[in-house]
C-alpha cells in the first residue's frame, strides 16, 4: 500500500481542512495516510468523522512553522516542527511521499535538506498544473529558487518534461522559456544564456514564450525563474479572482442580470472548476529525491484530497526515475 | 491648441484603426492631430472619413518599423519611419506629444534618443494604467528596461506616484514593490537593495506587495523591473481572454444558460468596460522629455482615440514638470 504522510498542521484552516481532505483521501483512495502534527488537535478533529477509515494513523509533532516564519530559520529552529518531522519520514523512506499546505519556503528548505537533490539536478523548482483552453500545462519555477542560473532553468525544463510526459500523458512535451518577446535575441544575458542550453537539450523546445502564451494551451511546460513564475502565479489567482468579483457586482445591479445569472449559474460554475487549482493537486516540488506535494494554504478539504491523489500517482508513475534518466542521458551526450 | 502627432502605421491594423481613431478625437477634443506615415495611404484612409475635420494634417514618413524589427537597429537605420519622424516632431517641440501603437521597444528607443531624459532620470519606464476593484492603478514598468538597477525602480516610483497624483487624482499615492512576499526581507538582493531605496524616499511607500495585490485596489503604484512588468502584464490580458472563452463556451453548453447570458448580457458588458485597457488609454514612456503614449497593438479606433485623449490631458497637467520637481526635492534633502 502507497504510505503518505500529510501536515495536519499546514493549511490556513489546519488542522480541519487537511484532516478532511485526509479522510476524504483515505476513503476514496487505497493509500495509508499519516498525519503529522498535534496529536490533540487531531484526534479532536478525527472524532467528526466516524467511523475513521483504518487506514489513517497519527504521527505527533509538537510545534508548527508559522507562514510569516524565515524559511532557513525555521527549519533549522523547529525539529520537531509538521514540516520537519514530514520531511524525515520521507528521508527515512518511511513513507512515499509528503504533502504539506503550510509555509511554501520551509517545506522547500526541509525537503531539499532532508531528502536532497536528485543526482545532476542543482536546485529544485516547484512545478505548477496550470489551466489552459486544451487542457493542462506545467509552468516552473513558481517560487522555490528566485536566484536562479541558466543551467537551473534547463533542469527546470528537463524535470517539468518529464512531469509532464508520465503525469500529464503528453507526448514530447513542447517546452517554452518565459521572456518578453518571441524572437531569439530577447531578454536578458541571463535568458538568453537559459536559452542557448534549452535549444541544445534535446527537449521540444519552442523558444520564447510570453505572458500571452498562458492559457492558450500551445506549450505544455513554462520555464522560468522563481521571481518571474511566482509573479505571474499570484497575477492568474488575481485576475481570477478580481473578475468573478466584478461579474458578481454587475450581476446583482439589475432584475434581468440577476435573473440570467441564476440561468447561467451551471456555466458559471463549470469555469470556476475548470479554472480550479484545487482540481489540480497543488504543486510539485520537482527534483528532490522524493515526492513532495505543496498546496495552497487557503486549500480546501477537496484541495488536500486531490493533492493526496496526486501524490500516489506520482509514486506508481516514479516521476523521479524518468528525471533521473532524462538527466543522466544528456550527460551521456557531452 | 494642443499639438499631437500620432503614428498612423502604427496598429495591427493600420493606417486603419488609427486614422479612425484621429478622427474620432479630432471631432470630439480641441487638438490639433498630425498623422505621421505614408501620405498616399493615410489619405486613402481618411476618404472614408468626410468631412475630415480641419484639426487633422498629414506629415509623410516613407518607412515603417515592424512589430518584430529589432529596436535599436531599427531606429538607427530607418530614420524616416514614422516611429523616428514621430520622436524628431517631439524632438524640435513642433508637437506636444506623440502617440503611437507600433513596436514599444522601438518607440522606447526613438523617444529616448530623440528626446532625451528628464532631469534626474537614469532610465524610461513604461506606466501602465491598470483597473482594480477599487479604481485604476498604475504599474511601472512594462517592459521599457529589464535590466533595471534599483535606482531606476527608486525613479519608477517617483515618477508613478506624480503621475497617480496630477492624471489620476489620488492623495498620497500608496507606492508597493512587486516582490514575492511581504516581509522586507524577501526577494533577491536587487530587491532587497530597491527596498530600502524606497523606504528612505519620502514617497508613501507600503512595503512589499505580491501578485495577488493586483486588482485588489490597496495600492495606488506597483513598482518592479520591466521583465516582471511585462510578464504581469500579458498574464493578465491572458487570464482575461481565457475566462472569457471558456464562460463563452460554457453558455452556449446549455439552452437555459444561452437564455441566462441574453438576460445577463449587459452586466457582461459592463465588466468587460471596466477590465478593458481601451478605456484607459495606453501606456505611459515615463521618463522622457515630453508626452509619450504607447498603445497596445491590437488598438481599436476606440483605444487611438483614447490614448490621445490621455495625451492631451497629460500636456495640460503637466505631469512631467512634477517629476522633475519630486526628482529635484529629493536631491535637495542628500
Amino acid at each position: 500500500m502507497i504510505k503518505i504522510a500529510l501536515d495536519a498542521m499546514g493549511s490556513d484552516n489546519a488542522p480541519f481542512a487537511d484532516v478532511e481532505g485526509a479522510v476524504l483521501a483515505a476513503r476514496e483512495f487505497n493509500y495509508h495516510i499519516t498525519l503529522v502534527g498535534n496529536e490533540g488537535l487531531i484526534k479532536k478533529e478525527l472524532e467528526k468523522h466516524k467511523p475513521v477509515p483504518s487506514n489513517i494513523s497519527i504521527h505527533h509533532a509538537s510545534e508548527v512553522i508559522g507562514m510569516h516564519e524565515q524559511p532557513v530559520l525555521s527549519v533549522r529552529r523547529k525539529k520537531d516542527s509538521s514540516i520537519v518531522v514530514l520531511s524525515n519520514l520521507a528521508k527515512e523512506k518511511k513513507v512515499d511521499a509528503i504533502v504539506s499546505a503550510g509555509n511554501t519556503g520551509a517545506m522547500v528548505c526541509a525537503a531539499t535538506l532532508k531528502c536532497k537533490l536528485l543526482q545532476g539536478i542543482e536546485r529544485a523548482g516547484i512545478g505548477i498544473v496550470m489551466p489552459t483552453l486544451k487542457g493542462p500545462m506545467v509552468m516552473i519555477d513558481g517560487g522555490a529558487n528566485i536566484d536562479a542560473k541558466p543551467s537551473h532553468i534547463l533542469q527546470y525544463g528537463i524535470m517539468a518534461s518529464a512531469y509532464s510526459e508520465y503525469i500529464l500523458g503528453k507526448k514530447s512535451p513542447r517546452v517554452g522559456l518565459l521572456n518578453v518577446g518571441e524572437e531569439e535575441s530577447k531578454g536578458t544575458g541571463f535568458l538568453k544564456e537559459a536559452y542557448s542550453l534549452l535549444e541544445s537539450s534535446g527537449l521540444n523546445f519552442i523558444g520564447n514564450v510570453e505572458g500571452r502564451d498562458f492559457f492558450v494551451g500551445d506549450c505544455d511546460v513554462i520555464v522560468c525563474d522563481g521571481l518571474v513564475g511566482n509573479v505571474a502565479l499570484k497575477v492568474t489567482e488575481a485576475v481570477a479572482h478580481a473578475l468573478e468579483e466584478m461579474l458578481k457586482k454587475e450581476l446583482k445591479s439589475s432584475f434581468l442580470s440577476m435573473i440570467g445569472a441564476m440561468l447561467a449559474k451551471n456555466a458559471f460554475m463549470s469555469m470556476k472548476k475548470r479554472m480550479d487549482y484545487a482540481e489540480y493537486g497543488g504543486a510539485q516540488l520537482l527534483g528532490v529525491n522524493g515526492v513532495c506535494i505543496i498546496g495552497h494554504g487557503s486549500s480546501t478539504p477537496k484541495a488536500i484530497k486531490n493533492a493526496l491523489r496526486v501524490a500516489g500517482e506520482e509514486v506508481v508513475k516514479n516521476v523521479n526515475q524518468h528525471i533521473v534518466e532524462a538527466i543522466a542521458v544528456r550527460r551521456e551526450d557531452k
